[in-house]
């Protein structure tokens, strides 16, 4: 499943997944997991530059995702990790600004989460290296100062309960991403600054990403 | 492009794009597009039946698809057409009641929109078909009865116009889906009901399709 990013179909993003990222943003904890979705097109694979589209505020959140092995609906929680091929570090990047504009309207968050290269993103990294994916450290430097530094503990919703969620609503299929929430810390970036990622287990990094930021210029609707 | 519903990686949907629709569901026509993603998951080819999510209210929206023919990005509304493959009649179901609560609360419109079965769509149209795609008929009949009859000269935002909005946001790929919005006349549709859509060209019709709407058993989430 290394090439989960070209034959996967939907990025599935849960949001307010840690408690003390919901309350920095001043929301409240969900009762029930929720998502949005994330084209495939976002991707940004190791070696490309984020493109920042012009007048946005572009924040960063260090996310787990979970790469789905076979297609399935209505899966239960019990049967949840069957469905795992494995993981990957990602960045769920965020137009904060647009995204604030469209949370007072009750409008789509679609474009604020949708810009290409919003979804930088590590390489696969197969399930049995990951034994326990609710013991897991995920870390976030800019311009290597560290801003999020969190535990996939302090998940609301964890991963069974998440695909049981999802797969009720729109069935996974072999390919598609999990982006399971963020740890507190996001804040913004701007071009010329580099960010970090790592996933670490125990003392060992599993995964690490390296991505530079610049300014998007053929961007003139926004 | 008769495999655009394996092929292509997103469904991008226009909300209240034709303005007495807009104003039936108490909202004000935009000033600019706005779309939501619909999951390339939620597509319903001929033959098969709506699933209605126990519990929620499923609304109708009938409307003209535009299917894109290679990839590209920061495309104008001058060349938009070298996009555009064909056409393709589509039925963008919402679970109204969801949406109407995700509006409420800022939240995103993904689960409301993207349930399995929730995009049933017509045959692939080949853009020499339709030379002007802002003067075609949409109609769509619940158990016979006519529910929608509109015409794409009635979209507040064109196709070009749409296409330029979103590719500065997204790159659009072959087989990538576009849904305009949808006329006036909305409303809900229940298990053992037909509906019925059609798109003509003059006098001709150039896609009619049938789908049975049958009570959804398994979800329990929701
Ligand atoms: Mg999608
Ligand atoms: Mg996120
Ligand atoms: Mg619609």
């Amino acid at each position: 499943m290394n090439n989960f990013t070209s034959i996967g179909k939907k990025i599935v993003a849960i949001g307010r997944n840690y408690s003390d990222h919901a309350k920095e943003l001043g929301n409240t904890v969900p009762k029930s997991p929720f998502f949005f979705l994330k084209p495939t097109s976002s991707y940004l694979l190791q070696g490309g530059s984020v493109e920042l589209p012009k007048g946005s505020e572009v924040h960063h959140e260090v996310e787990l995702g979970v790469v789905i092995g076979k297609n399935g609906r209505d899966i239960t929680a019990n049967e949840a990790f069957d469905y795992v091929a494995g993981y990957a570090l990602g960045i769920d990047l965020t137009a904060r600004d647009l995204q604030n504009e469209v949370i007072k309207k009750g409008l789509p968050w679609s474009a604020a989460k949708g810009f290409d290269t919003f979804t930088p993103i590590g390489d696969f990294i197969p399930k049995d290296l990951i034994k326990d994916p609710s013991n897991v450290n995920l870390w976030l430097k800019v311009n290597g100062q560290m801003k999020q530094n969190g535990s996939t503990k302090d998940m609301v919703f964890k991963i069974p309960t998440l695909i049981e969620h999802i797969s009720s609503i729109m069935r996974l299929e072999k390919g598609d991403l999990i982006l399971t929430g963020t740890p507190s810390g996001v804040g913004p970036i701007f071009a010329g600054d580099v960010m970090t990622a790592g996933l670490n287990v125990g003392d060992k990094t599993l995964s690490q990403i390296e991505f530079p930021a610049v300014q998007r210029n053929r961007l003139n609707k926004l």
